[in-house]
């Protein structure tokens, strides 16, 4: 059974050393220095340790269960969201008109990397309800937006997203559920959604869909998609529940992990519905929050290799085996600790920087999300817009292949479920496919947002990367440690982005063979630069003999790690990217 | 649910075409022919495909149950066991002294890759009683060898290895198992081992536990262990069943997988056992079988890989979803199977050229282990030495990669157990962790094996890529297609051999933290060696026009991809290694 420490030291060097948050001139942001933030990161931390994280194991061996049409959580899951939404954690960065404590994105993510760490499957029902909010929030009439918000900010009522279809899950102009107007200006909503997130469970008293489909009479395709309200409960005017909606779960799945989640098959049978938006343009509501989800579900990667490595690191510590190559270093005990071995030591070190490069990329891209809605900063949002495949993408990619390590690090009994190493495993694995397999965060990447507006973007990361280096590169100490490796990378980047350019435009598929290279070698880049800045920051509290000397220091270590161990895979990613599809399309389908 | 193809053109192609078992000048050899290895293939493949397949998703889902002492295995298990038995496939490699059927290793490798890609969980029962045979068989006294051989070569009985316990995996000298000798010259063993597969179960009418414990009053750790075997019935002097010895069960395990295979906490009180070879020479006794163990485990990570690819492929051509980039391949349907989309080509191509590689290298190997065991033959048990972790270590991590890369082409799909590419997933895990975790081969590599005998098998190998490389140079594109890489890759190698001679005298921490980059930068070249040797023979075939040209051409094409997708893995893995253990030692433990 594994045990969560919060890491608000962390939290709080990103969001005050390196974001800056407080002094960001962003509008509000000055009331929210350290000492605030440093406040609500301890009390999230209690309720992430002291009350999720006991919940995790109970959730994956206990599960959802279906009877008679409902599903009832794990035990312990009722009182604990009583818990969270007493405590106001579901509305933190909630608009305040509908109930929300008006916190930034950036303060919430930190807040939400804990909460996930601690349970996944638990904290979705909430991060589900949230991205309902967003949408809603973003697109519905007032009316709408009167009637449903504040229950779901409080998380009274919870929300879903239903896009997939049996037949259909990235392709979602295939989609069969239709939409028939009704006189009153509703819709009666029918056809079966799959994979749907806390579709049904007993947390709340009512359950807000959001759902994908398609008007009668409307355009073909993915053009004639809209989004709907679909309450489980109709609501009526006053706002208290009113008849059953037509909606009902069909089936509760099985699935690898997340077992405390209710994963569900919902059938709607002439449900009624609210148009979101504009009619047709569903699609375009969706993706509205879906840099947020993303970044989300990018933060979930991390979160999950966190907490598996915290694990991990206290399992080296107490396990004895073996004696460490240079002496031993427990000499009166039977054997030493496994921490001592260097290549236990070594998958801890890549788990440790791979965990702190990822949440500094996590917050600063939230960063960028407050900057563009909060302060309509365009550049901001291009640069979010670019890095969102990325966050996903490889940070889900990673954050897996580091709970794996972290199991390894176990042994034999971290393949016996009990130890809890399994879990993290399991539950890191859907955190690749859903919002969007890796291999579509890849494609996105590769072909729309590296070209988007002129490549525009992509060259404003790069001048970014060559300001710093220029601007820092005084130092030779950091120069050599930091700076060159990053301009290595970097010119790694711009080789594969030219060759992008170039084979693109001669033949698609060799641009495409190489999309979850690209997407790899900038996550890369993205989190030696990451390092870079951290380390800048590190050797400054250093020099100036400013707060903890072990935690700069260590720092400075795991980032040169990072710079040394995980950079040259920039190099390999680009020899794969430039071999082009030939191999990758040279076979026919039945040569497979 | 998956079905499964036996791939025996492939298994074939490597018998006879790359190892030319037939005219290799071993004895007995020339019998095996093109058809007389066919018709055994055929015949394995059906039972693979017809009898173990479909067992697969049962044994996963009903696992194995405990009941008073009693492991009942999943239903059909113990029909599909007599089937096993009574087609002599347990024995087929075994001493015809014994019942077996005298076949080569290299023949009974081949048929155990059927049976480990239709059902892994299943196959353990008699790989398990193979290992124990096998190490009866090299140390047991005649009297011993007498009575349990011929039931365990036709699986009547089945066996177990039962080495680690509660506080000792990796470190066997903190065993505490004793054994008390008695009067008759048998022993009384007293402890508890944990994790022992097929400890328990009803397969087979009696399980002979192989048992490393010490004999009290020996010498101190691992010089004081002995093995002994410990029946779970004694067996009476005319082979007949007596009573049950000390002997049981404590506890059947939770597992991440394999749950079609009994994981026991078996409890031993003043248990009747009988020592196989020295007293206190255990150990050596246990090596003997580990290079075919771990072969044999290596063997488990392509297999796993073999099916979750064919599972794969097999979705990728029926799930429609998408357009091709370069027109609409299906235009008649709503939409392309997703196998025109680069990214999943990517992916399948990668899992193939590792799949039939692996293939490749463990064969080969298993043809070395042929020649030293029967022929004597020094050098090929010095190369199998050298091999032997990369085959166990490499192909189990990437075995797991590609299952894991498998289950991702099914999108959400693969995240619902039903659909089956979980179980590929969580049953090739386990591969990585027992018979010695893959940290453990990586070290056996580099700290053990690549100074063995002055580094003799070491730079046997880099000769044989040299005389390789040069005798074949003639070919231009063959050269630029496979012997440039390849000698790239060789170079590499020998940067990184150099490196450990060097940086081990000063500090051996600076060898071991590149220990696991090692063990995958020198599976890299061993793959890419015999992607060059696969290719030559299928150009040799298309030039002279002899055989199913598609087959060959395919294999030439999945050759390249691995040298240009694969291979550049060398470098990122040199630079990893060349970086020492400073980072990786540099943090103090509460740092962590």
């Amino acid at each position: 059974m594994a045990n969560y420490t919060a890491p608000v030291k962390d939290l709080q060097f990103l969001l005050h050393d390196i974001l800056e948050m407080s002094v960001s001139g962003m509008d509000g942001f000055d009331e929210l220095d350290r000492d605030f933030t440093g406040a609500v990161l301890e009390e999230a931390g209690k309720v992430a340790s002291g009350v999720l994280a006991p919940l995790n194991a109970v959730g994956d061996v206990e599960g959802c269960v279906l009877e008679n049409g409902v599903v009832r959580t794990p035990k312990g899951f009722k009182a604990a969201f009583a818990t969270m939404r007493d405590g106001g954690w579901t509305g933190l960065d909630c608009d305040p008109e509908y109930g929300g404590q008006g916190m930034p994105y950036v303060l919430a993510s930190a807040v939400g990397e804990m909460f996930v760490s601690a349970n996944m499957a638990f904290n979705m029902y909430q991060g589900l309800t949230h991205g309902a909010y967003s949408a809603i929030h973003a697109h519905a009439s007032e009316a709408l937006k009167a009637k449903f918000l504040p229950k779901m900010v409080s998380c009274e009522w919870t929300g879903t997203m239903n896009l997939t279809e049996p037949h259909c899950g990235t392709d979602l102009g295939l989609m069969r559920t239709k939409a028939e107007p009704q006189a009153d200006g509703s819709y009666k909503i029918t056809g079966t959604k799959i994979f749907i997130s806390a579709g049904e469970h007993d947390l709340s008293e009512n359950i807000i869909h959001l759902v994908l489909a398609k008007i009668v009479g409307g355009p073909e395709g993915i053009k004639g998609v809209s989004l709907f309200i679909v309450p489980k409960f109709n609501v009526n005017d006053d706002g208290s529940l009113g008849s059953r909606n037509g909606v009902a779960i069909g089936k509760l799945e099985e699935k690898m992990g997340i077992h405390g989640n209710s994963t569900c098959v919902m059938n709607f049978e002439g449900a009624t519905g609210y148009l979101v938006g504009e009619a047709h343009k569903g699609m375009r509501a969706m993706f509205t929050m879906m840099n947020e989800a993303r970044l989300g579900v990018g933060l979930q990667g991390y979160a999950q290799a966190e907490a598996a490595y915290q694990h991990a690191v206290a399992y080296a510590k107490d396990r004895l085996q073996g004696r460490a190559v240079t002496g031993a270093a427990n000499p009166k005990g039977p054997a030493d600790p496994i921490i001592v071995h260097p290549d236990i030591r070594r998958s801890l070190m890549d788990q440790k920087s791979f965990v702190e490069g990822a949440r500094a990329l996590t917050l600063w891209g939230a960063m960028q999300i407050d900057r563009a809605h909060k302060a309509g900063d365009a550049q901001a949002d291009a640069m979010i817009s670019l890095l969102t495949p990325v966050i996903k993408g490889f940070q889900t990619d990673k954050g897996f292949e580091m709970c794996v390590a972290a199991q390894q690090v176990f042994g034999g009994h971290g393949y016996i479920e009990e130890t809890g190493a399994s879990q993290f495993v399991r539950d890191a694995r859907i955190a690749m496919i859903y919002e969007g397999a890796n291999g579509v965060q890849a494609l996105d990447l590769v072909g729309r947002k590296i070209g988007q507006d002129g490549g525009k973007a992509m060259m404003a990361l790069i001048d970014m990367l060559k300001t710093f280096i220029k601007e820092n590169e005084g130092d030779a100490e950091f120069k050599a440690q930091f700076l060159d490796p990053l301009k290595e990378a970097s010119k790694g980047l711009q080789g594969a982005a030219m060759y992008f350019v170039q084979a693109g435009m001669k033949n698609p598929n060799d641009a495409l063979a190489g999309s979850t290279d690209f997407l790899h070698l900038l996550g890369h880049v993205c989190l030696g630069y990451m390092w870079a800045r951290m380390a800048k920051s590190a050797r400054a509290a250093l020099a100036e003999g400013r707060g903890d000397a072990s935690f700069y220091q260590a720092k400075i270590v795991t980032g040169r790690h990072y710079m040394t161990r995980q950079l040259p895979a920039v190099a390999m990613h680009l020899a794969r990217i430039t071999a082009g599809g030939e191999t990758v399309m040279g076979l026919t389908e039945d040569q497979f």
